[in-house]
């Protein structure tokens, strides 16, 4: 339960004030070069307390390879990875050990569990996603090997959205805004937002590029199924779109079509999937974050024992989950597509043989 | 690969022209009462030709039960349940063994498999969806015993959308409408769109009721996670939401977030999910399909050797999606819920015990 | 839990006297030719009644493919199969309805389940072989194309025990047998066994041979560790040998060791497997099965009141399991390395960049 | 291909010459008292150079709980475990790099992977199976809640083997001897086949008891085709025996059937085990270990290069693999069971019913 990918895949453990968050990724091939300072790269991008627009929390985020990787090279047996937490602050959590956070799993964790570690959310936290991050970073490293590439940015903060997508420019983006135009006024959304102690939604956009066809497994592990599934298990989505998206049902056949000539595709509404497996075209989607549950104001809710309590919530949020989310969801794309790359591998006789024997 | 769930599971086969399609259940429980009529009833409710809104082709959809019941009790054994195939037309698709229909999977199934069964989409034609209805009726009859409930019907048709949610009412209407009052301008959406040899596309929504609070299983099979994974695998889904959805992106914290007291929730903008476990509130799904890709005026489109080719599509097709839609997206809601809840009876060490041992 | 496999699995559903069996084959890459009198001529080897020295039950065991093939190839899809039952004798059973047989699982399904289907075991039977031994046909078709070849046979009934191997005999065999000189004795002893209403134990023999070196999955689906679990799985086997096997435990290093040179192994002790994976030498296995539990003599039992009871069974059974066993060993066997052939197809970077790309 | 395991699963990670060793433990339920010092007791048996009859390599073998344990329970999140490497001596492996060791894996593993981990043969060493003892103590902790024992020891060394089992006396054995008469002999053997440069085969015996019956998930996941796997996947392993097991091959049906009266079975040549079922009984195992392959005279082997070597190793190795290899197993067998356990709150719908509603 704890476990994602097939082929590809990664365990991840650990809760937000515990020792720390760490993962165990398998099904990585032998030969592949495992470069620690490039893991440590993307952990920085979705690392907390960067500028204002997150968390004060500090974190080092720093990764340890664990096993798996020998003389610079992947080996084939499971690569472990740890990140130690540094910076918990537990006490911030002793209130709360009796109360259940509105938006939060503190309710649902003790209606399943029958307790629960509540400091930070425990394993609910949002914190445990540096493992992904850190397992993504690897299956972005594979993908490169085959021409894939993966990126990501914010399209919207609010009521504020914009079509323009510039993956370039959000790579620079202290928000990874998509816009340029739009960055100024999200910056202020999102600053507004933390000085009422209040959060903000937002949206997110991802693109795959590069792609093979044939990707995507039928039926039950189609390719925008596991976006869809991937995407809206990260906290806080709450909405995912592919190609045309919620546009797709108001439209009708002829203007939804992908036509083709002899030179390919001469549109994309479809997200460059077609049936489940890829068309070759990018792969396009879209993300629709809440606003971070953890606000500051005096909310209403119970405790253990059901009674009605009112409460302020106390500690470190982001005041927006989509911009460090946004990192997340891109390592997530790319652990779908590494593992349905690999799937893949077995779709025809002829590709295995040629694997095995170099027969074509 | 054409396994869904874990604890409840259930393995399709069969494609659109082949002798039919099938599906074998596991993890179905000794001591279910099965009511072969009562499954027959659910896939009457998808059945095709029923009506103008609907596709041509007539199929009786007759369901047998080829194994896992005996005297009318589910024995703990695999359920496996065929449906024939009668009406199969593949002289139709004769001329299209050459060409890729765009907005269908032909395309992308060649390149996967670098081959395909072009009659009538093969395995990825929505034919398949027969056996998720088959399955999802005895995962409905489980859940029944458990006092949960889902609910479908169609909310949107082209640009025409309702908020006016009546279950009971789509379960008489023609096109599973939502809303009376719309149901007539739907019903007119969808003949001109077919009289116009096109499609329109179509929204539609889902509901879970009396539901058990824990469901869901951290951190890759979350209840929001499978949900957004198997809609988005519905032939035409292209976006899925929960809860408040799309919207949840332009709002603040403070009008998403559900407050409590001692009574329970205050509103339901999460869906009935935090951290991607059911909190007992309903759980509310809403999924956006895209128009038929098959439509009858002139297309572009590559033949196999990838030359440009014209050509207009002959066959029988829904004119919109969603409507039989709606009823299997219903069934995948129900087969998440009963996998989710068989996994649940491992959360907790005093739960295990009581099953065993009536310790409490 | 009917599933056997990873990258190349089946499903098998179907009782003893319920309409069939069948099996549901995920996995078979596309351009497979699937020649269903090959799957027939496998399943005519397994098939009941044949000779005196199997059970009279006689079962035409028609195979049907129900999916996955089209124009005579694997279309990457499931492939489905369905035997239907032709002889069932329900009424044998009547009196078995409330007691539970010696050695059968009729005691331990009604401990599981509450229920059961008290019809010549129901799923419990080896009936269900049927269907191993037509996805094993398939399993061992695409070995072929790969080079490798599977075989089986007896080499012990009772206390007469053989190392004389020779697979090409046992393929004429009415029992068989491995030992062309043990055999009229083997079919003595099974004989005077049926003569006195009791049954007799028996050894089977295994080879792969044209083994690829590399296949296994380290570490909890090692090639010998699926032997293992395969062989045990089989209805009466109640030990398994690889290699010297149980002979192993009473050498020291010096003997057991293979060494090499340039010429490869100079001995096989190991049964062709190292540290869980293929070492390219033919792969040997021994399986020792008990007497068939179902004997025609007086014996005590309890009825599911917990009574004590004394019964004679009637009915029809092989008087030695091992004969028409050696056969469904030999079929798992195929199946374990179809499955752990496509597994290994991931196992380094330079492979799976071959399939893509010819790449060395 | 790391993971053991469904319900409840562990996924091990590390080399023998690397970090550490490690595993995450998957669906512990919460509530479970999770006690460091009694997992390091059940390490402290398995531990290298605690006498000379193991190897010299001295590891302290300390366990640190990293994730899913809040206030001494288990919280229902994974508990990860790592045990640091702290005695490699990876110099004794320098000129092994480019030679491949009889009877290990470094042939097959760089048949599979096209390089390898050379120090003291990485993820092939038995060094891994400490996460299997710190996986197994949790599994053992479980277990004893629903009052299951599992219990191990050494029943042969080489040509001298045993039937007085004794496990009561194997815990205060230096060997774990079950026979407290062989056990000067079994420690001569050792010592001799060390002093020849040698190693010695041997036979090790598990039972289970205070069973309850209907653990095993038919038909893939008996519990008799869960433990042959699982055993048969130990290093050096080479057979396996359930209950009467080789000797099972050469009985008729009325010596080997378990008759039962109203007070339960007369006999258990099963092993406990019917139709892949547990009886209630006891379960008995017994398993054959080859000699340890690394001795210390001269042998013949080739190099990466394919050429003819000749080489004599050094290094630190137990002359005899079952001894600690007993603690191994009965790890695995506590593994499965609790795996079975947690699989069977599923087996009938009153059970289930039950563990929700306190309905009957």
């Amino acid at each position: 339960m704890n476990t994602f990918g097939k082929a590809f895949s990664f365990t991840s453990f650990g809760e937000s004030h515990g020792e720390g968050i760490g993962c165990v990724i398998d099904g990585v091939p032998a030969g592949l070069k495992i470069d620690e300072s490039y893991i440590q790269k993307e952990l920085d991008r979705r690392k907390p307390g960067l500028n204002v627009y997150s968390t004060p929390r500090k974190e080092e985020d720093k990764v340890k390879i664990l096993s798996g990787v020998f003389e610079g090279l992947s080996t084939g047996t499971p690569i472990a990875l740890f990140i130690a937490n540094t910076n918990q602050k537990s006490k911030d959590y002793g209130e709360l050990k009796e109360l259940f956070r509105p938006g939060h799993g503190d309710f649902t964790y003790f209606k399943k569990y029958g307790l629960r570690d509540h400091r930070g959310g425990g394993r609910s936290s949002a914190r445990e996603t540096v493992a992904r991050v850190a397992a993504g970073a690897i299956a972005k490293k594979l993908l490169s090997e085959f021409g894939i590439k993966v990126q990501s940015g914010v399209s919207g903060v609010g009521e504020l959205k914009s079509e323009l997508i510039d993956f370039q420019y959000a790579q620079k983006s202290e928000i990874y805004a998509l816009d340029a135009s739009c960055e100024e006024a999200w910056k202020q959304l999102i600053c507004d937002a933390r000085s009422e102690h209040n959060s903000i939604g937002s949206e997110v956009r991802l693109r795959a590029s590069g792609m093979i066809a044939g990707l995507g497994e039928p039926l039950y592990d189609k390719l925008d199924a596991l976006i869809g599934g991937a995407m809206m298990g990260l906290n806080g989505v709450k909405a995912v779109e592919i190609g045309e998206g919620v546009r797709a049902s108001r439209l009708k056949g002829s203007q939804n079509n992908d036509q083709m000539d002899k030179n390919g595709f001469l549109s994309n509404h479809s997200g460059g999937i077609l049936a489940g497996i890829s068309t070759g075209q990018d792969v396009e989607v879209k993300l629709h974050f809440k606003p971070t549950p953890s606000i500051f104001s005096k909310q209403k809710t119970i405790d253990a024992k059901g009674e009605s309590k009112e409460f302020e919530l106390r500690g470190r949020h982001d005041p927006c989950i989509g911009i460090r989310g946004s990192v997340v969801a891109e390592m997530m794309l790319a652990l779908i597509l590494a593992d349905l790359l690999f799937l893949n591998t077995n779709s025809n006789l002829g590709k295995i043989k040629k694997c095995y024997f170099d027969i074509d």
